[in-house]
């Protein structure tokens, strides 16, 4: 089946959770609504003519070492070249390098939309705006001014090398060197792995940005240094010069995601690849903070994508598939399985959960917009706040609720689900490397907790309690019928949530171990939460618009009534379970 | 990693959950604890030592239809022909036909470990025993003469043919077509899909077990009949005979399971394959169904099996895998990541889900041989019933378990996990298709609210609750402070299930839809309250042994607090949830 993009459903996000409106009438993002919408349409155009065309086949085909260089699949680099052409890796780039500068709330759905139709795919421009953000915000004007035009123009891609074999998670640990050359520049050695699209031939040139240590580091994660260190050098003039000192080693064999060439990068091999400082020398790990929380947007915006083309695939096929006797079966004959309850539960399920992540990612990107233009340093202090609290729950819910939808996607396909043609499967198998990489979901929960909820002092986590309490009064004001108990199920879940939240502000300064037994359940908590609170502001705006019965209600309503019902058990979960988790002895 | 079958963790399950010394001891199993174990330990061996290695090595190499013939990975044969010799294959058949008698509880431990060790390989023996059971139920004394000895000696395996690519889950449609010839044999035509080991070449014969119509046969599921289909005729004196009308015609490129052949077979392309029936004529289903409950089962063991493995990887990594400061660390040093509290809570999640499928597989099993072997009908009449009762929470929530164990465990992994060299992500790739196959869990969802639950006027389940009520007040009552909250938490469960039982009683009559809305969360919720109460079981047996901490306790306690906590949260969802599940129009 064809992808469609869900563009009502990402304006209704835009509008009723991430409040786009108001940030256009008061001037703090300069665009208008219908640009915005013609923006995600020739998206979702793209995405379904050119991308999604290649998901199935790139999957079947894969990229592959050959002869030290990776090939893409069939079709990538012209897809590719497309891509570039369109202008669409530049869309939130600043527009003195070349970029279109639109927010990041319109850069992130064009980014579902891409990662819907191909992930394999749409990973090439999620790294390398990753490495223009790097160059852009902390690069020298010889950098800016030498790679930035053509990174954003598409004409070259960028990297993330960050992980070695024994320092993963871990990165103060890491072995990669560089040391300074006379003419300002540096020698890195060292070896990186899980580089995605580390190497290719889709584009003359990769730009890639390389965590090392100089020799006089301290050690830990105050010694690294950030590296940009091309493929080929480029000449004086911009043209391509001579080959740098590294090469892809191998590309991995994985369960998912097999057009992205996920590869082991050498970096020195004869003598030592020329690379540019990117900051400040011993501080690259604070560079790629500030980037990180971008990247961990963007993963949670693939955990949307997987999610929204696991419920189309499942829901074309529930109408089409035909088992049992249903409401619409005459006589004998069977009906479409979409008629049956069960099956109901889990689409519904399935469309709830994508919206609910769709509306978390969306209002992390407003903040993030916020954050950097509006014009009051207060308000831009506390949208900062806001998206630092917010993109551990984009990242770790979307990319949990990813997998999971995927699955039941699976299941609704029954015995033709485990069918490798029938592609499903395909999304089962990509989705999950969304809860692993850019921190993994354990890590993002444990950031939530230990970093994210003492900030100023508690404040940012209760005014957001505070605004979620808010919608909650307001659902039960509203005293709509067609809400059900939308505004009960709702408050349960967000006192849930404040009650957890109190417990672990307690309890981490006297007992860590104990709070961060409890921070993965918290985090799904928090996601339901302020999924439940997104999708309920969406159902008051349908309402106030009075056009009918929504479906933005009837989702909001569904999660409200089936989803956030786990809220209690998870709270008493956080706030009782740490001394069982901790009790048995498990190291060998 | 070697798998090492977990002999304590089975043992201790038949004990305290299943109770097998008192059956023992009133003789209604006709074997003692010592050759119990032994027979546990012993397949314990032949799963590590013959079947594991071939796991990976299957996997990679798949089974592939080369010329018309499926070849088996390389070792297959090998594996198979010890298997057979070492009469693994027999353990739970009638001594009659050359079986040892062994009761269900014990061959479905021996299948857990069979299915650990290579869940490719462990579905060969699976069906056979389905195709065993069939005949020694419903066949003539010449089929069971002919046919028996040989399948139960592993000589010849069996298959179940039942899915046609227009009917899955709705057999009533299925058209296969059987007519009857002058010597009372029958010509079978017609095609099948899905059918597991339908062709290979580790045995000299495979016995087809195929559901197909008669000309006259009325409609729906009451015109089905049941035959069975060698793939080589059995001359007078046992010798083999010619080819049968029946052929493998393709085999299925999955997303797991790449040993298992699952095969499209078609059956009288050259004008009818012999087959011979098997019961009584247009009664098929009915045999099938009474078998169905055993193949169920063996499914939930299969959850239990992939959950274990995945659970045995990810502990041995945590233990090995260094990251980040904990506990242990001196200094700068990175500790194992075992000591971190959220990957405690996975790993404590991954072993107390295990634990507690197992145990409700093991009651499921025992009741299957109380149902057999009681002496007392009225003691086989209430075992029966609960094995009707328990078969698709067995299945259902021991396989859905499977699937998210197995995800916890590419987690662990971190990104290494998505490897497939690295082996997790085989058993995520292999668990996606146990909810799915032998009735996909919605299925069985629903077959628990809409047959099980009216049983004999809803006395059965009644008197389940009342037995699982009785475990929450010894737990309370035995006020131990090694049990923390356990009594508190799983009354909360056991209440919570009968509410939502009370509320689906009453709702079926009047409005199946809303009762069938909440049958998937229901059954979650019913296999929490028997997984915790059969753990509690476990943990006030421990005790009472009372040498010391045990890890049962532990378990137990970690279930109780954290994972029955999400119980009341499904009451209400099945509760207050089915209006909003079926709001939405999601027809086309």
């Amino acid at each position: 089946m064809a992808y469609v993009a869900p563009v009502d459903d990402i304006m209704h996000a835009l509008k009723t959770a991430a409040g786009i409106e108001a940030l256009i009438a008061d001037g703090t993002v300069t665009t208008d609504l219908d640009t915005v919408r013609a923006v995600i349409e020739e998206a979702g155009k793209f995405g379904a003519e050119v991308l999604d065309p290649l998901n199935w086949s790139g999957d079947q085909q894969g990229s592959k070492l050959v002869d030290g260089v990776v090939q893409t699949p069939q079709g990538w680099k012209e897809a590719y070249g497309q891509f570039a052409a369109g202008g669409w890796g530049s869309l939130p780039c600043d527009e003195e390098h070349g970029g279109q500068g639109l927010p990041q709330m319109v850069s992130m759905a064009a980014s579902e939309i891409w990662n819907s139709a191909n992930m394999g795919f749409g990973l090439c421009p999620l790294l390398t705006q990753g490495a223009i953000d790097a160059v852009e915000a902390h690069g020298s004007e010889f950098l800016k001014h030498t790679f930035l035009p053509k990174m954003v123009a598409g004409t070259w891609t960028g990297t993330m090398n960050l992980t070695e074999p024994h320092a993963g998670s871990d990165l103060g640990h890491l072995r990669a060197k560089a040391e300074k050359q006379a003419d300002g520049s540096y020698r890195v050695t060292g070896t990186k792995i899980f580089i995605t699209y580390g190497d290719h031939e889709m584009t003359e040139n990769i730009i890639h940005l390389v965590l090392a240590r100089l020799p006089d580091a301290p050690p830990g994660t105050r010694g690294i240094s950030l590296f940009l260190v091309p493929k080929y050098m480029v000449n004086a003039d911009g043209s391509r010069g001579e080959r740098n000192d590294v090469i892809c080693a191998g590309v991995e064999h994985k369960l998912g995601i097999h057009a992205s060439p996920t590869c082991v990068m050498k970096f020195g091999e004869k003598g030592g690849a020329t690379g540019y400082l990117v900051g400040e020398e011993n501080r690259g790990l604070n560079v790629m903070f500030i980037m990180m929380n971008a990247a961990r947007l963007a993963v949670g915006v693939q955990g949307v994508a997987i999610a929204e083309r696991a419920t189309q695939r499942a829901l074309e096929f529930a109408r089409e598939r035909k088992q049992g006797r249903t409401a619409s079966s005459k006589g004998h004959e069977m009906g479409p399985i979409v008629e049956h309850a069960d099956v109901r539960r889990n689409l519904m399920t399935m469309k709830a959960m994508t919206q609910a992540a769709r509306a978390i990612c969306t209002v992390t990107a407003r903040e993030t917009d916020v954050s950097r233009l509006a014009k009051d340093p207060v308000a831009r202090a506390a949208a900062a706040n806001k998206v630092a609290l917010l993109t551990p729950v984009a990242k770790a819910f979307s990319t949990d609720i990813g997998c999971e939808v995927a699955s039941m996607g699976v299941q609704i396909h029954g015995g033709m689900g485990f069918i490798e043609e029938t592609g499903a499967a395909q999304y089962y198998r990509d989705a999950r490397i969304l809860p692993i990489y850019e921190g993994t979901n354990g890590i993002q929960a444990i950031d939530l907790v230990a970093r994210k909820l003492p900030l100023d002092g508690g404040k940012v986590v209760e005014a957001m309690l505070g605004e979620f309490w808010k919608t909650c009064e307001d659902v039960r004001a509203s005293n709509r019928p067609e809400f059900g108990r939308m505004g009960e199920r709702l408050s349960d879940c967000v006192i849930a949530l404040s009650e957890a939240t109190r417990y672990l502000m307690e309890t981490l300064p006297s007992n860590p171990d104990a709070a961060m037994a409890g921070a993965t359940p918290y985090l799904r908590l928090f996601g339901l939460a302020a999924g439940g609170v997104y999708l309920a502001r969406g159902a008051l705006a349908s309402a106030r618009e009075g056009a009918g019965p929504s479906p933005y209600i009837a989702l909001a309503r569904f999660f409200a009534e089936n989803l956030t019902t786990a809220a209690p058990g998870l709270k008493e979960t956080v706030i009782g379970g740490a001394d069982s988790t901790l009790g048995l002895a498990l190291s060998a």
